[in-house]
């Protein structure tokens, strides 16, 4: 382990929701990460100028669950393949991961980040746009530099994360212009956190099964499963944003409401809420010095719409469609474990 | 042409200083632009999000002179290549320019560039920091899709880009750090825009050297050329910015004064200049709000001190590297238009 706060995001054994005291694959989540961090710690250690490293290497360093990385090692066992060789590839995907949770952060204008404060409050704005820009030229360097996979295979992949990172890009302006947008549908949320959440979770299965030297049919399939598990990740992450507390989660509870996001949650809740329970909402949403006690308040008003439940229930949904996509796969432990991992995504209480 | 004021890079032959009017590679420096342009163009055109395409290619489209693909093509044609081979890596460089000309932009607090509201101006710091993000995906996107050269070719180019990458990052950190440095010295002054300009300048020229099938000699001596020529390039731009006029270089004059930068023309003058000069010199350094008539009277003082005459000395003494870089490779047209670009860099007057 590398430090940091990962225990906010493993809590003890004591604080753990019933649901997740059974699961085993944290264990070795927890094993694969600390593989993972050591790689970008290399890539982004102790070199000059210190504030860029320091600023670049801050949220690797704060702890994460580092599900990506994961899923381009067993996706890549799953076809046959050595994880070893994807190594590599696992620590570019979370190095993309956290450049664009650094520019994320600066324009939403997030202060705080797996429980530490994000990069640009604890070094100002251009440091944080500069440490960004270092890790997505390191998502490269990681590939080009660590990996020894046919130069075919290097640009394959390269070619596939460079695309996940163009629908990151289109994705969260899509997400940063849905506050002001006068009508968000359903299809128009699901589109944007396919972009934004889903690409990368495709791309990551893809490259781990491309390096591996699965054929395809299994890439695809792979793909398939990662980009379902990925719509169900975010989903659910919407959900436990407003359930969960803010040492969970390490960020406050309500950030998207008072950001004015339009998640599922609230398209859901438009459709559903009497007037005088819209307005509640409409009172918090894309307010970003909303008390406590009315982000509290609306939260209920959600809950009680069943809003919550319905974006809950469209995960598990699509949580269902991954398991499906793993099924005319080889049963071998790796595919136990991404099943293990899907469970997790959605059962997980932060 | 793409439209947009390249006019402004370009003036009429009738607002020529004398020594660009006998300067022939401009015309052929305009054509190679309209060819990248017309690349970049295809790669970041009419897309979803629009507002994230329009800002992605908006600085493109205001004009700029396009060195950097040009020492692309020429590298390559000068190895014996074929500069259409290097066309897709001429693209990638200026796109990744103009990727660290946007984020840049936000980060010293920019307003103006080509003559035209910056991006983050126009549209906001969030579309400006992904805008900017999109085109770094670009660059590999233009290699990786754009180039048919042998996959070991795009590896060793994609590796020297990102090189250069991070080298950007290291030197924009550097700059905006100077400000509120206590003491700044020549050699890290160098040192800031060997990082910052020059690694770019001379990526540009290995990467078409090796594309034309240069072997590893003249792909150094081109490099070597390159990255004098950089440094030339940015020692004159640093002149040309607070002599030249606003129309002429696209933004105010005396912008890095305003915001503080450490420039060798600052850096001699600390050294040269009797208190009361210096007092005003401080007057207006890092202070954004400096009325233009102290900006003149300061560069007055820079001038009569000789510290703008002693960058121009040191920028010729580059480029004069520069041209004995190039002394052993073969006497084709293409060195003879890298020796005109090279009198171009230190003679143009914006």
């Amino acid at each position: 382990m590398t430090g940091g706060p990962r225990t906010l995001i493993y809590p003890a054994e004591s604080n753990l929701p019933m649901s997740h005291r059974s699961m085993e694959p944290f264990g070795e989540l927890d094993e694969t990460a600390s593989r993972i961090d050591e790689f970008i710690l290399r890539l982004v250690g102790e070199r000059e100028p210190r504030v860029l490293y320091e600023a670049a290497s801050h949220i690797i360093r704060a702890g994460g669950k580092r599900l990506r990385p994961y899923l381009v090692l067993k996706s890549c066992e799953l076809v046959g393949g050595d994880p070893n060789a994807a190594l590599p590839f696992a620590a570019a995907v979370e190095i993309l991961h956290t450049f664009t949770l650094i520019h994320d952060d600066i324009m939403d204008n997030d202060e705080l980040r797996r429980g530490v404060p994000t990069v640009h409050v604890k070094w100002g704005i251009p440091i944080g746009l500069a440490a960004g820009d270092l890790l997505f030229a390191k998502v490269y360097e990681a590939i080009l530099r660590g990996s020894s996979a046919p130069p075919e295979t290097l640009l394959r992949c390269m070619e596939r994360l460079t695309d996940a990172a163009i629908s990151i890009c289109e994705g969260q302006v899509l997400d940063i212009s849905y506050p002001s947008a006068v009508e968000v549908s359903e299809e128009d949320y699901l589109r944007m956190i396919g972009l934004k959440t889903a690409a990368l979770f495709r791309a990551s299965a893809e490259v781990g099964a491309m390096v591996g030297g699965g054929e395809g049919g299994m890439v695809g399939l792979l793909g398939e499963y990662a980009h379902n598990l990925g719509l169900a990740f975010q989903l659910v992450d919407d959900c436990i944003g407003l359930t969960s507390d803010e040492k969970s989660l390490g960020k406050p509870v309500g950030s998207d409401l008072r950001e004015g996001k339009k998640t599922l949650i609230i398209i859901h809740a438009s459709k559903m809420a009497p007037p005088e329970e819209m307005e509640v909402i409409r009172g918090v949403l894309g307010n970003r010095n909303a008390p406590r006690d009315e982000i509290e308040r609306a939260v209920k008003i959600l809950e009680r719409l069943g809003s919550i439940d319905y974006a809950h229930r469209l995960a598990l949904e699509y949580a269902e469609r991954a398991r499906r996509a793993l099924a005319p796969l080889p049963r071998t432990d790796a595919r136990e474990e991404l099943l293990r991992l899907t469970r997790f995504v959605v059962e997980r209480g932060a």
